[in-house]
């Protein structure tokens, strides 16, 4: 249904209008896993998805009456993104259904690229059928984000271009929502290097191509890092090329993803979101299954909002120990700030942040507690500032709750 | 002293251990400044900045003698990473010195290249006396972080590779601290890209190179986003060729550096420090300069510490007014709460944090002080929540103060 002449095609036909990103040789990374890993970075791509790619291909198969009606598309994320933007430049009207409860940014960022977003249910479903009663009173032309031979084709440059890129390559780990992505990336890298081994992730929260292919359970479902890769269904289409096209599939969970986003911004400088780590994570949690092989990794995307990252960030320096809070119980007098604040000096720790209570139910009277926030060097150093306390009959703890939304 | 040719066979010398980064047309940037803008990604070398090209260059010069007795540099930053790293790959020791100061986590990095670290003085000048000292009595040989030959030649393969992946740049645009990456970035480019015009961008705060050549004030010192270019005088080879080949030379403040960080992050989904982003922002300053032109920015490097990148987005979110702290001053008796909580779930904006004190001298008696941290949608968003608190009898302000170190 798709082959790789057609996937060459589509690569023709976008050449010049997506990016045609980088796989670099990850140095940190591959130190790290003892593993030779490429990333391929999709989070470069203009909207910061592969996406672009199969919007563009699927938006130039419309004729010139399917233009000008329009086209419709139920997405929140980078399929709302990639459509937006090559139907803007195309001159196409694109309508997007989002859930009412879009997190504004999404709604912004997809109106900025010149979208009519419409706001509608509580789920993904009740927005779905009323871009269907739209698609049929406006004559509008529906974009699915996966289920699509076109779609296919577009995102299967992706893995052209890595076979091209990095010919030597083993393996290519790939992040699996609907299954277009890694449908398209398999058919191109097995023409071209016969022999590959194609590896799906899947976020174990919606694990649903995994339970459709092996069985077991599809996943809880709910709040994920990995929304870009939240499918409840596999596609029609998409479903037997996965099977028959990819070797492996496996399951991350949300903290493999969190320490994947975290060592892709401090140890390549990248931002990705959680589908767009996921692949990593895969390798991260078996770096042995790898040895010895050059392992490519498509790193999907990077629309990770702002606030979470800032969250996830903070939560990875308070896991290495180099920020924590401290919860005292001191005498209410003077002085005991100051003592306690030598102790802290001579640790050559870094105060930040101090809060000082009193009164509180669970404090008996006269002693007062005092929060501090400090900057450490690691979990030792951390250990250190805490029995130097103790030494001095400070007794303090370590408050685990150190993250708040804010950061 | 440094022509075209050894640029050229430096490139040969570090092809294929060096990485070759791309030259990405950036799409949002692009759209955002009006200019057609390529950026030149040397936050994806190995250790994050361009310096790994000029420490591989002259270790490389070395002799088998001198590189049995080791080597020595002053730095804190990208060039001891820079040395560190391909020192250990060229199985040569390396001692680099540290101000005592020097943040750990610069350290650590150091350390896990491989390189002996030695923090000594309280000054950089201090350092480097130290570091003259073991020199002297090691025979080892000094590693200048720019005034040097190889040095040049080898941050000058960032100006060849521009002008092979982008011909048709019309400007390139590059950091300046001692000046080694745009001497050397200046003699390729114009050698193969004759007409390019070159700028050179200092912060404000570490004006050196401009007030060696255009006179007026050197800048105050102290503490910037940009160390990787804080230097207090230009070098004696650097400056005569900065002087010859750079057609200007502008300042940016250390406000221009953290808006193109947070840019660079949120549209390119790339981490740069401080001197990585202040090409961008001089022209983010000045986009009606380039207008119509193609122009080339180094981003430099990356390494800029996860706390302060984490404090950086929170600013950002806050100018933006997607997050906001607001001090409303209640009555003390039950239900206050609930009916501003009420009227913010109204305004649908969320509360993140809330904090309620009481007794404090400058609340009257029977009130209360209630801090509200509130994820809103922007600016607009927070006068309305504002507003319709102002309505129903709380006085609401916006607090500057949100950003903590934390983030």
């Amino acid at each position: 249904m798709v082959d790789v002449s057609e996937i060459e095609r589509a690569a023709a036909l976008i050449q010049g209008r997506v990016v045609a990103t980088p796989t670099l040789s990850s140095g940190p990374l591959s130190e790290l896993t003892g593993v030779d890993l490429r990333l391929k970075l999709e989070n470069l791509q203009y909207t910061a998805s592969f996406k672009d790619r199969g919007a563009l291909v699927k938006l130039e198969s419309l004729d010139a009456d399917e233009r000008g009606r329009g086209v419709i598309a139920v997405s929140a994320g980078n399929h709302a993104q990639g459509v937006a933007h090559h139907a803007r430049r195309l001159d196409i009207p694109a309508t997007i259904v989002m859930p009412e409860g879009t997190p504004n940014v999404k709604v912004r960022r997809t109106e900025h690229l010149g979208a009519h977003v419409e706001l509608y249910g509580e789920t993904i479903e009740e927005a779905r059928e009323h871009a269907d009663r739209l698609r049929a009173e406006g004559g509008l032309v529906f974009i699915h984000p996966y289920d699509d031979p076109a779609i296919i084709a577009g995102q299967g440059t992706v893995g052209l271009e890595m076979a091209a890129q990095a010919p030597d390559l083993d393996v290519i780990v790939a992040p699996i929502g609907g299954g277009g992505l890694i449908s398209g990336l398999a058919i191109a890298a097995k023409a071209l290097l016969p022999g590959i081994e194609i590896i799906g992730v899947e976020a174990n929260l919606y694990a649903s191509m995994h339970a459709a292919i092996r069985g077991g359970d599809d996943g809880a479902g709910g709040q994920t890092l990995a929304d870009g890769i939240a499918v409840k269904a596999p596609g029609t289409l998409t479903r037997p090329l996965v099977e028959a096209l990819v070797d492996d599939l496996v399951l991350v969970t949300e903290g493999d993803m969190e320490r994947a986003i975290a060592l892709l911004l401090d140890e390549e400088k990248l931002v990705a979101e959680g589908a767009g780590a996921a692949a990593l994570a895969a390798v991260l949690n078996a770096p042995a299954r790898f040895e010895g092989r050059t392992v490519g990794i498509v790193v999907s995307g990077g629309n990770i909002d702002v606030r979470l990252l800032t969250s996830l960030l903070t939560r990875a320096l308070s896991r290495d120990g180099r920020v924590v809070r401290l919860r005292l119980e001191i005498a209410d007098r003077p002085g005991a700030l100051a003592a306690v604040s030598a102790i802290v000096a001579h640790c050559r720790a870094n105060i930040l942040e101090v809060a000082h209570q009193r009164g509180f139910l669970d404090v008996p009277a006269r002693r007062a507690e005092l929060d501090l926030l400090l900057e450490t060097r690691d979990r030792a150093h951390v250990e250190a500032v805490v029995t130097r306390l103790g030494e001095a009959g400070y007794k303090a703890r370590v408050l685990s709750d150190l993250v708040t939304p804010e950061g």
